[in-house]
């Protein structure tokens, strides 16, 4: 495989896997005032998107990239409904 | 232009955009305590190595969106840092 595919796949995990210390400290403390529920709902809608986008392509990395971030901005969404 | 590279603009568009509720929200509250430092971290190296990917691919929405999205998070990153 190419560097620059590797370098990509890098660059998706790292964004995927950014969400997981947001998950922790929310479901740790329990606080979400801070947190724009408006930035959460675009960005869930945009991952649905780009899931859709990386089925249509059967590229893989795309779909498993946005299936990952969108289980865990719906988990933060749910969090932040939970304790407004 | 097919339909679904319009579908991925939308969903590029989105997930970019997102996160100026977020900016508006912390800029005008000065609140930052239940916002992850380590999330906004990772995912503006993510972002960062998108950007080198889609140079090195000369492709322009993934340069644009990466571009917005990295000056976007960098904004949240000072704002974090500086009302901790």
């Amino acid at each position: 495989m190419e560097t620059i595919e590797i370098l990509g796949l890098v660059a998706a995990t790292l964004t995927t896997s950014s969400f997981v210390p947001q998950v922790y400290k929310t479901w740790k403390e329990k606080s979400t005032k801070d947190i724009s529920l408006t930035m959460y709902l675009v960005f869930f809608t945009g991952t649905m998107l780009w899931l859709y986008y990386g089925f249509v392509h059967r590229s893989a990395p795309i779909v498993f990239a946005n299936g990952v971030t969108g289980l865990l901005v719906a988990f933060i969404l749910v969090l932040k409904l939970k304790y407004r």
